[in-house]
């Protein structure tokens, strides 16, 4: 078999057999296959695409590539959920804990921010103590004990992934559904649990533009991990705006912690309780009314909240600062934001607002940046929102005083007013039961 | 300017730039442009196309990447020509004296055989003494003391293209139009004629498989020539059979020196007395019956022959060969090619043909291979001809007789028989005037 022959082969059109895929994949799992032959592939993957077989063949050879998990020691049915990446994205911290305070065990592997996007694994480490790297054993236990537990990705999972993310991210061919689909949906089989709950991003600060492409790619997870025998459902939800009010790192832990105190019943909220009812509902089969219905008692009988303590205390962290928020170490500068005009916000550029974030300290432009945890913005006013002239619309939080002017002009040309109030788009855009 | 976003925006099937092109093409030269961003543009290119304006800015970007011939010391109209590669192919060899005969300026930059296809330099070395090396100073005096001269190309002719074309080599994006047209072009315009004519092969040992392909590659840099301000005209020949009878080198001198000698006047000669004759039309304006006319009467009346002799002795190769071809170094193995049955042969395969040869000796797998000049075959049954079981239709001469059964098996299989005469396909399909 040549690698030649396999792009000639897309090249027109034709879908590759499932040998020709695991050649590719193997080549690039051993870097025997040259990145020049490579990236002529993926292009012409971009422009022809691939049938679902071949989407499916893809997955399962990058999942196969590296380290997979073993999740046969947890006791009960393991649940994934997985957000395509978003600004202010802090549900699973929220979700992981309310999750599992229904009974669903959560086994999750998370990942560290890039680009105008966080991670959990960063947003955890705010707190003092807590450790995201476990052995397989340890993780396995503090699920078993706490029912929970939330770690860093291992370095080996799904490697032919990494190579094949790397060369799509200099190659103009990340956003191709097929692509996309197999990158995510590997990492997500490789890390063994056996449903999974995909929560896909759409709009300024998501991969997917528009609410009908985020359909399509979630369309095609699902059937993914159905083929895979994984119970696999997902939610397309709106990224034009960021959400909640925290973006940064400690600010949205404390976020985190006043929702599951019950003290914000927003938008976010509610959308914590769709994830966690969905979850419930791929574990245990039951009518997601009944679910949406047990995700809220957990939170309103507090029960969420202690698994949240239970599972920071489990993996070392620092309890105190969950019961009593002003532990957290604050940033020295702290700046106030004020509206340049007076009007309606009708549009927020969540990637622009994520990147003000960065430029404060809270994120990394590339992979191995530390972050500064106690940075980021807290917003005051949010699409929909009236705002005078003068009035304040976030607060900058940096230890880099000097960040302060260019994160305040990014922030301010993510906004967009108008006179009359603007419709609100809806939170939760459609879902795929799978 | 980025290269990701050039291979975006192609991607998408934009139009690039003039200065996109000449940013890209400059990068390649320089090699600051990684191969795996080259080869997905290449495919981007492969797949999206690009418009005459594209493909003449990319032409002539690679034409100034690297060194430029300066003609301008010769007295007279220089035209070149040049066929895209085929078997038996030595019509340079015929049309360079030729046309030098009729007072056409020939300088001329040949290229070496690579794969089933033979070339021009090669051919000339098996001439004792035949030196394809001068400085610029000796060609353009060569030119123009006898009119004609043929040398190898530079190092450093079109380096962008060399890069790309070795990149297109190994992703499978060699068969495309715009990429092909420009390469070549490239090349010609560096070579610094003032008018190209075009031989444009198609059929099983040619590049563009069906005639309508052909025409098109040969439309296409007919336009490129005449928007670089070379006169420029094209020809689409006939390549589902060898040309002529001989294939290998010294093989194919001495049957070109037949048709100079007017000992063989089978297509061959046609296409050379058209081509000789087109050459003669682009350099002075002559009506094309004209010069068909004074190019029949340059073979008969001796006068190409003689151009070819003193452009030997000129170029420091024993002229004695000539005369008496019996001279060439002969092959030590003679080997007789029986037909395994009867009928009439209703196809050669010229790619398989041309591959026998390599497997004698006569061409080289990969550059910088030396070649076997003695080595090749002379081919007695062609296309349309009647052929009993055991009657000879091929003669295999090599130096390695262990390489005679493999080429022997090559040959066979590269003939189709049928039992009634097949049709003869026309050796000249189609032409382009310029």
């Amino acid at each position: 078999m040549r690698m030649y022959d396999i792009i000639a082969k897309k090249r027109d059109g034709f879908e590759l057999s499932t040998e020709e895929i695991n050649f590719f994949v193997g080549g690039c799992t051993t870097e025997e296959i040259p990145d020049y032959q490579i990236s002529a592939l993926l292009m012409a993957i971009y422009l022809n695409g691939m049938t679902d077989r071949e989407i499916y063949d893809l997955t399962l050879a990058m999942a196969k590539s590296g380290q997979q998990a073993d999740l046969g020691g947890i006791d009960g049915v393991t649940v994934d959920k997985h957000s395509t990446g978003g600004v202010g994205d802090k549900t699973t911290l929220i979700v992981a804990p309310l999750a599992a305070a229904l009974g669903v065990r959560v086994a999750k592997m998370s990942g560290r921010g890039l680009g105008h996007t966080g991670g959990t694994v960063d947003k955890l480490e705010s707190i003092d103590g807590f450790k995201t790297t476990l052995s397989p054993d340890e993780f396995v236990r503090c699920v078993n004990d706490v029912g929970v537990c939330v770690i860093g990705q291992s370095g080996n999972l799904a490697p032919a992934d990494k190579k094949l993310y790397a060369l799509r991210d200099v190659t103009a061919t990340v956003s191709s559904i097929p692509l996309i689909a197999s990158s995510i949906m590997s990492k997500k089989i490789a890390s063994g649990n056996s449903c999974i709950l995909l929560d896909v991003k759409t709009g300024s600060g998501a991969f997917m533009k528009t609410p009908d492409e985020a359909y399509v790619l979630a369309e095609q997870m699902v059937k993914i991990g159905a083929a895979a025998g994984r119970k696999t459902a997902a939610l397309v939800t709106n990224m034009n705006i960021p959400l909640g009010y925290a973006v940064g790192n400690s600010l949205e832990v404390i976020e985190a912690l006043r929702i599951l105190k019950g003290e914000q019943t927003d938008e976010l909220y509610h959308l914590c309780v769709e994830l966690a009812a969905n979850m419930l509902r791929l574990a245990s089969e039951k009518p997601i009314e009944e679910c949406r219905v047990l995700a809220a008692n957990a939170i309103s009988d507090g029960s969420a909240l202690r698994k949240f303590e239970e599972m920071t205390a489990a993996q070392g962290g620092d309890v105190r600062l969950l019961k009593n928020t002003r532990l957290f170490k604050r940033a020295s500068g702290v700046h106030s934001v004020r509206s340049k005009k007076s009007g309606f916000i009708c549009h927020m550029d969540s990637e622009k607002i994520g990147m003000s974030a960065v430029i404060l300290g809270a994120g990394r432009t590339k992979k191995g940046d530390s972050v500064d945890h106690s940075a980021g913005i807290v917003l005051r006013k949010k699409t929909g929102d009236y705002t005078e002239q003068g009035e304040e619309i976030a607060v900058l939080y940096t230890n880099n005083p000097s960040s302060t002017l260019q994160a305040e002009s990014v922030y301010l040309d993510a906004l967009t007013y108008s006179n009359d109030k603007p419709d609100k788009p809806p939170l939760i855009i459609s879902s795929i039961m799978g």
